[in-house]
Parts: structure tokens; sequence; C-alpha cells
């Protein structure tokens, strides 16, 4: 079958036939629809230095997808052949004592799909039918395919209530554009957002967002304390990875506000602890991966009964061997979510 | 000046004219805008054996308003005469264990506007500083007047997240309709509301409904499995007061949910607790009263923000000497909310 | 092998030989070291109305146990042959809605060991792997059998913290002393337990309970409000299934606290709801089952660290083929758990 | 009457005869029979740069006492001279947002006793009514003292629940050894403290930690390990200001666990937020100050009860005229805490 593979331990992907999977002991295989970019892709693309100490060539990367059921491994049950499936990307041991408390989003040996083992930019995946989720009818594939992402936008808005509160977002890429939506269909009184870039202030328009600034052109101080009666925030969602934004972010947080950290950062980030945390008793959640699959019920609730659209997120389609346009359109940022198809 | 007292023990209120009343020490005179009739109110009316008990005529009742401060009693600081103001309608003794622990709304000492003190259904009213609350300038008097039974309507929808839930609510009186708004404003992915009485059903889908059952025309249960997939409602918010629908929606929450009770019961209610609560998992909150001020603060910036619109809950505005058409309103289940103006 | 048999629809129990489980496919099976007689053993015993809707004779009973893994079925893996294990009694389908949601002890399917499927009182028994739970080596077999009860009342007590509050437990059963050796070792500053058994008032004190009161002796209220200032208690725990301790329990709590339901009740309970629950804005939660895996490692840890130490509440050791005897203490009341060795 | 006053912006404090204060309106005035020293009264007595930014002098210092009320103020009710009492150190306004919704600890305009106003270390202070806490007659005036920093380590312990968890305390000053006996009558299943200061370390292990470690003798990484079976604690409680120790505390919390934040930075610690944060799905705590009354009813409640004994905690008593001596302990760290007695 043909794949997007990290051929070697350079720049770039390859569009080259590799074998077709085939469901081991406990696996499903799936004929892949739809398949969705992520900046974690953009990072092993690039080639950039955590993906360097962790991505061992050649693998096939894309880990957000959508397809149907073509084949069963032995002993799976619950799942048919011809069935519409999801699967989640994070593989979780089962065992340790994260799993066994039911928190395998943190399981002690996680593997990711399409970092650590074989992904989905392909025409065919195998996964653990642990992991399959069952895709709604009235989601189609390329919808489907952006359960996984939004889960976690679910769990960054999601970590405290939202519904009467005023928020702020650091990040209009896809995930912030996501928790805008989110948020405004929670019922947050004020959804602001920022982002250096203005393809993605105007989508972030379309997505819900009430106010969107460009910290570039000038500080969000103002705007955020007159939108907020010079309060400030409720919540602040970290989904930018940038420092700055981080401690613009916590400032604008009223006392005794909350903040979820999603976004990840090139270095440590020096936190004025003090001011920002213990004397504003702040709560700060960090957000990795998705429960399961109790964050995939309520994406699947979200996306089918239409309270969230994700339509206008989906900026490009693209066929699978389109893949570099792709890449260049995310690294450009004149993008929302691109969507290939084998 | 003129009100509307509970003149003696038997049916019925007068309107007649009264000493205007005098701030004590820590007491606001406030001048009587908008004011609105509860169900509680009508138990008055009614001289129903609840108020037979408590109520001592004469009275004056009322305990929703809106209005403007008029005079200021000694030692009262925070708040200026001409400003416009809204009170919490539990006087709540500031002391006991439940107030020093900040759940002041359980107050071992509580007495209520209108119940045990004079109400607002007059000209002014005293209350004490500690109740008063500045009522935003987007709200207006009969909107501001809401404020407390909409605060119930939080607190119920609110004990937890309703965010991506499907909910069921028993009543479609005023609150249960604040509830049914606030439940799709919070992105409930399905809102579906029961009541005997059509008229309250049509402004059920006034006010974000998805679904309005009459439970007296068919029974509900099919509807409501046909609406989640055969699962039931993951909430379940009983403000009818009615056993029956009290049983049924805890029999219609799938297994793990909440319900929160606001509705009063005639009499005791024989709840079958192995089956629907104890091997059902469920978590059952009791809502009486308002945080003090944490919900008014939530109140206050729903409704300030038009994120909810209750304007289509007030159906009726009458002057005060007209409060017997009120309460026949009332009684016959042909009003929402009915504003008083003095 | 031998077993203890409900071998057709009448009173009591047959110890007779049956054929020794094979383990199916994702099965394990376990040679019984110890096992432990519940109050549904009891229940089954007596051909209880419960029972007899339920259970479908021949059925081998019991529900609690600790063993070793003596083979293993197709597939099984994560636990070997000769492990010290105990098993989850409650089998879930894995795929039902509340199962996905992580809530697998409200699964839409569940069995039950010893009631719905073969149990433990006999020499083998075959699990399904994702029930096993590898017991920790300083838990002995006796004290490990006791893991499942005892999760039920961790469950019972941290449904929310209980850290510096006062407790009243309702019936001083297994289930209750548990609860009151947990609440101690919690940091609870007054543990009251009401029954109307002295041998269990007795070991209610040696178990950690500060105040252990006789509702046949003398009302409750008095003592239980002398050891609090007046104020009632915080908490209030329900293993009794006692209508009337149900009451005296939600009436003697503070306005605000919360009450636990585990006991069960045989017919439904009439509760004021209004004066309870409503107006002093109570949480209820019930409790059915316990958490896979988190109870358990709760309960692995609390007993492997000798923060409880339960032994005082095993009053008696007795034979497999003596289960007359034990079902005999059980009835009379005369004894706290008893363990079975096959 | 005579004071402890920072006389000048210069190192050091004066023990001078000063005007006693009279009560105000809404005012208490309370003869001080016991005061504790904080690391705050440090800061001020060395001229530290965050107290020559905030304190003005001549300033009365000392924020932790107990005494009996000499006098009252206008329009005081709810207490008498007499009656024994401690207070609240943080001045709250009640009129903004935070205080509106509950959380005076965070109040926009809070102002701080001993700091900002006059303070504890002399016969007599001044302090609003709302602050004032009714001593309970089993707390002594040398432990009543201590119910301010106490009710930090409440705050910092119950942030979560500790019961049946593994917990890490940075830091073994009174608020970190506070911490350890809290935990341990919490049901903590092990209490890990650490700190260079063995004579701290050795109370420590009479407050109730299990393990206390130097981790300038040695790397508290292996042993924290191996006392968790390798996993990691479920609870951090940073009550030391390290930043190494922050940054140890993070990366030994098990992936799902939470941390308080209490002690202060002298600079914005850098936190690899994506290892230590994210990726681990941690929870963040920022504890500043008291509930006002909730966290003051627990620790009175826990004191009372004798649940928590902090007793061993008072290493001396000195006559206020011998500050000095108390001030040269706590630099030398050879001291629990010093009760100081006018």
């Amino acid at each position: 079958m043909m794949a997007v593979v990290k051929a070697e331990a350079a720049l770039g992907f390859s569009y080259i036939e590799v074998a077709r999977p085939r469901p081991g002991s406990g696996e499903v295989l799936v004929k892949v629809k739809a398949a969705s970019a992520c900046g974690t892709d953009s990072l092993i693309y690039d080639w950039e230095p955590w993906a360097e100490g962790r991505v061992r060539p050649p693998r096939i990367v894309g880990h957000e997808f959508a397809g149907e059921v073509a084949a069963l491994g032995d002993g799976v049950t619950g799942v048919d052949v011809g069935q519409r499936v999801s699967a989640e990307s994070h593989f979780f041991c089962g065992t340790c004592p994260q799993c066994l408390a039911g928190s395998q989003e943190v399981c002690h040996n996680l593997r990711i799909m399409g970092v650590d083992t074989d992904g989905a930019f392909a025409e065919y995946i195998a996964v653990p039918a642990a992991n399959i989720w069952l895709n709604h009818p009235d989601i189609p594939d390329q919808v489907a395919s952006l359960q996984e992402p939004f889960g976690n936008a679910v769990d960054t808005v999601l970590a405290e209530p939202v519904s009467g509160k005023r928020v702020l977002i650091a990040g209009a890429g896809p995930i912030g554009l996501m928790c805008a939506a989110l948020a405004r269909a929670f019922g947050a009184i004020k959804v602001i957002i920022s982002d250096p870039n203005e393809y993605r202030l105007e989508l972030a328009h379309r997505m819900g967002a009430d106010i969107a600034l460009n910290p570039k052109v000038s500080p969000i101080t103002g705007p955020v304390l007159s939108a907020t009666r010079g309060e400030g925030v409720d919540v602040f969602l970290s989904v930018s990875g940038n420092p700055k934004a981080l401690i613009d972010g916590l400032t604008l947080l009223a006392p005794g506000g909350r903040a979820s950290l999603l976004g990840l950062y090139n270095k440590p980030a020096p936190i004025p602890l003090n001011e920002l945390v213990i004397f504003k008793k702040l709560r700060l959640y960090g957000i990795t991966g998705r429960k399961v699959f109790a964050t995939w019920q309520t994406t699947s609730r979200l996306l089918s009964s239409h309270k969230i659209d994700l339509k206008p997120l989906i900026t490009h389609e693209l066929r699978l061997d389109e893949f570099d346009k792709g890449f260049e359109l995310m690294r450009a940022g004149r993008c929302g979510k691109t969507i290939f198809r084998p």
C-alpha cells in the first residue's frame, strides 16, 4: 500500500509503497478514509530536536483519522468488519498504576501512534481493539478524523466549567479555535482569543470568539480588562506554547481563577509563581491526551448533535500524496485543519 | 404608602395603606420599581397549610424585586442613594456555623423576606445592607426583579456541569423554563422538559427546550429514551414537586447521573432507593436559595451579557393594585412571570 | 471439587461435589484460599424474594475471596500461575456507555459473581482476566478476601472528604464497622455509629468509633447533638437499610452536609424531601460496587500499609463445609466477618 | 502600651512605648495574651527587599495571636468583652468581585495585619469585628495563636483529599511540619518530608512524618521512589520556596497527581512545564491565606478535638521584650514556633 513515511533521519517525508499491515492478536485493521495533519506531524517532518530524540525511521506518520474496519485479528470482539471507526492514538498498557486507576491518558508505558508505532497517513492501519472508537453515523469521516485533537480541546476547556465565565485563549491554531467554539457553546459570557496570525484571527471569529486580538499589533491587556470591567478573566486556556502569552494569561486571570495548560514550550518557562499563582490562589491543570473513552463520548455527542460545527475549521482537503502542500500551508499559518485522503 | 398585605389569617391579600418603613441601623430603604410574583406568594395568598403554619399577619408579601436606593440607615457603606438595586431575600445571621463556613443560604437562623419580615409588594422596602445587590446597568428593572428566582435555576442547573450532557427537566413553571434556557445556553446537547400544562410547554420551546412533553397526554419514557439512543439522560432537574415526575426522572437517569431537587413536595415522597439511587450510583443535590453572592454574580453576568434572555418569560406586567389578576393567572397556569409595578 | 451450592429453589445451601471449572478464553482459574461471607449470601441462603427473583439454581455462591492462580485461559496476559490474587465481583461488558465512560461499576450489563455466575465458595473459580487483582504481599489471604466489601466502605466514606468532619454511621455490620475504621483513620474528628446489636457496638469501639449508640435503648438524637455542640454531623453514612435510621441520619445532618447511601431497603423509603434534603441543601450519593480498579488501589494501599487493620473484624474462621454455622452466626448477629477456608 | 515596632527603614525592631489603640466603629480591641512569630516577620526584621517595598515604618508587627476582648467599637455585635478570640490577619473589603464570590482570601483590596496595619506584637490590638474568631475553650492561648498559620497548612493539605495517598512535603519549617501532622492525621499512607536542617527533620518525626530526608546529605529521589514502589507520590506540598525542591517534587509526583504551592520564591522559577506538568496531567494549586471562616472552623475542630497536637511544635515561649532572641532562633533554624507573651 502507499503511505507517508519518515523514511530516514532527515527533513521531510516520503510517499512510498510499504507492506500492508496485518492485524495481530487483539488488533483491528482499518482502511483509512480521512486523516488530518497535526503540529506533531510537522515537528517530525521538520525533524525538530524532539522528533530526532524520539522517532525511529522508517516510520509511517499520522495519528488522527477515520476509516472503516477491514479485518479483525484473533480474539477481537465488539467491532465488526465494515463499521466506521476512529482510534485513540495513545496506546496504553492497561496494567500500570495509572491505567488501573482509570487514567490511561497518563499510562506509564504510553506509546503514540505515528510516533512510536506506524501511523495513519496510509491506506491501512492496524490498531489495538482497545483503542477503537465506533464513529457516530451523523459525523462524516473528515470531521470524525478530528475527534482526536478535538478531545484535547474538550479536556482543556472542561477541566472546570466555563458556563457563565469569561475566557481568554492564547493561540488560535486548530485546538485554540476548537476551544473558542467550545467555550461559546458552553455559555462562556466572553470568549477572547489572541494570536499573532491574522488569518487565524479571522477564523477565530467564525468559530465563535467574541474578541480576537493580535499581540504583535498591540498589547492585549487593555482590551481584555475593558471587556471584563477591569476584573480580568475567570479562565485562561494556554494552547500556544508561547511563554510571553502564558505570563500574559496568568497576569490577566482574576484571583481565584483557573488555567489549563496544553501548548508545549520550547524551554522551561520562568513563571513568577508568587505573584501569578500563589498570591492569586490559581488552579493550574496540565492537559495531555484524552480520557479513554469519557472524552470521546463527549466529542461524539457534541459533533453528532451539531452543537459544535468543525467544518469551518477544515480549510483544506488534499490527496495523501499532496502531503507536502499540507505541511507547507501549516508552516505558513495559512490553514485551519488539513484533511488527507488516501 | 400602598402595599399588598396578608392582612389576616384568611384567603387573599389586601391592597392597603401602611406606614412607610424607615431604614434601621445597617439597613437600606429601597423604592420598589418592579416586583415579581412567585409560587410562594400564591401559597400565602391561598393560605395553604404551610403558610398558615409560618406567616404571622399582618405581613407585606413579595420577595423578588428591583428598585432604587431611597435612604441609608446608620453605618451603611458601599451603597449610595439613587443606585439601582435588588436584594437577596434570605436574611442570614452571619454567625452560625453555616454562615461562618460561607453557606449563608442554609443559615441556621434564616428569615425570609415577605414571609418572616415585610416584603416587596409595596412602594418601599427596608432591607439589611448585607443583602443588597447592585444591579448591572444593562439589566432593566423587570428583568432585575427576576434575579432571585433565576439564581435558584442557576444553582439547580450548575450543581454539576451540563455542557455536552442530556438534560431532563420536570416542570415548566418559571424556574423550569429558566432551567431550560440555561441548559441550552450551557451546551446541553439535548434539553427535554415535561409539564401537564400546554401553555407552559409552548413557552418551553421559546425558552430553548428541544423537546417538550405532556405526561398527561402520553408517558414520557418512550420519547426520552428515543431522544437519547435508549441510554436515558445524564442530568435530571426536578422543579415540579410532582412525586410521579420525580420517580420518572430518576428512572430515566442513566446510571452514574445526577439529579437536582428544587421543587417542593406536598408529602414525603416514597422513593425506591435501591433501584433508583443506590444501584444506579446517582448523586442527588438538594437546592435551596442562592449562594451569597456567588450566584448573583453569575446571574448578573448571564443577563447583562444577554447570554440568557428572560423577556419571553415575562408574559404579564400589571399595576401593583391589579395583584388579584396576577394570582388568578398563576392559578390558571396561563402565565410565565408576572411583574407588578407599584 | 467440593463447593457450597444453591442446589435448588429452597432454603439453605448444599456442600456437594461439582465439576472443577476450566478457564475459558480470557479467563483465569484461581485456587481459592479464603472466602468471606456477605449479607447477600445470606439473602440467597434464606431464599429471600430478591434471591428468588434473580438466582437460577444450581449456582455456586460466594463473591469475596483470595487465592492463587492455578491456570490461564487462552490469550491471558499480565498474570502468572502461582500469583496471589483476588477479583472484582462485578463482571462488566466493557462496551456500554457507562463502561466507556470509565464507570464499569454501573455497567449496563452487569453480572455478579456468585449470583449470576458461579462463585467462590469452592475449591476453584474461573474469572475473567479483566477482573483479576494482584494481591499485595503484605496482605494475608483472609484479609485480602475482604478487599471487595472493604472497597464498598472506602467508596461510601470517600464520596467526599471526611478529614476534620463529624461522621454518623447507621449500621454496625461489617461495612459499617469498616466505615468507622476508615473515618477515624482519615481524620474525622468524631465518629458516631448506631446499631441495635450490642455485640456489634462492642466491635465498633474496637474498630475506631468514638461513640456507639443503641437506638433500641434510647433515641440517638440527644447524644449526637451533644457530641457536636448542637450542630449535628457533617457526614452521614447509611449502611443499615433501616428506614428509620435513614430519616434519623438525614435529620441529624447539619445543613449543607452530605450522605452516602449503601444499605438496601426492603421497600421504598418515604423521605420528607423538603425538610430533610431540599431546605438543608444536602448532597446524597448512591454507592454500589467499586471503581475498577481505582478503589482496589486504595484498599490495597490502606491494608498493606496497616493504616487500616481489619483483623479485629474477622471474628470467625471456619472450614468451607462448616458454612451452616457461619450463616447461623450472621443471622444471630454474633459475628463480624466469617472466613471460610476450602 | 509596649509594642515591638519597625521603627525605621533599617534592620531590626524596637521595643517601645506607643499609644494604645482605640477601637473605631466596627472594630474590636483585643488584649493580646500570646503572639507567634512567622517568617514574614523575619523578612520585615531583616528589611528584605519585599519588606522595604511594602512596609511603611513606624509599624507594629505581628499577625498571629490570641487574646481577650477588651472593648468594642460602635455597632459591633456578636462578640462580648472578655471573650477569648483570635483574628483573621487578612483584612478584606467585602465588596470586590472576589469578596462577593465568597473568596475573601483573594480580596482585590487585601491589607495584612502587621504589614499594612498595626499588628499583634503589642499589649493591645484593634481589629475589624468581621475578622474576629471566637476561640474554642479547649484550645489554650499559645496554641490558639497558631490557628492563623495552621489554617494555611490545612488549605495546603486539603486542596484535594490526602486520605490513602502518598505525600511528599518540601520544607520542614513550621507550616511544613503542620502539613506533616495533618497528612498523617488524615490517613496519608506515607508522609515524606525533606529539609536541609537536621533540627527540623528531628521535629518532623515527632510531628508525624514517616520519612525525613536531608537533600544536602543525599538526593531524595532514591528514598522517595523506594518508599512508593517506584511509582512516586500522589501529592506534593511545596512549602519551602526552594526552586530545586519544587522541581524535585514535581518530578517525583506520579502522573495525574497534584501539587499545592505555598512557599514563596525569591525569583521566577523556571519550570519545565512540558515534562513536569503537561505530559503528567498534574493539577497545581496556589495557596494563599485562609477561607473566611471555613478554614478557621476546620482548624478549631482539629485542635479542640486533639486530632492535631501542635504543642511539640512550640519549642520556645518568650516575653515580648525578648523578641530579638526569637528572631535569632528563627534565623539559626533552631526552633519550631516561638510564642511571645506581652
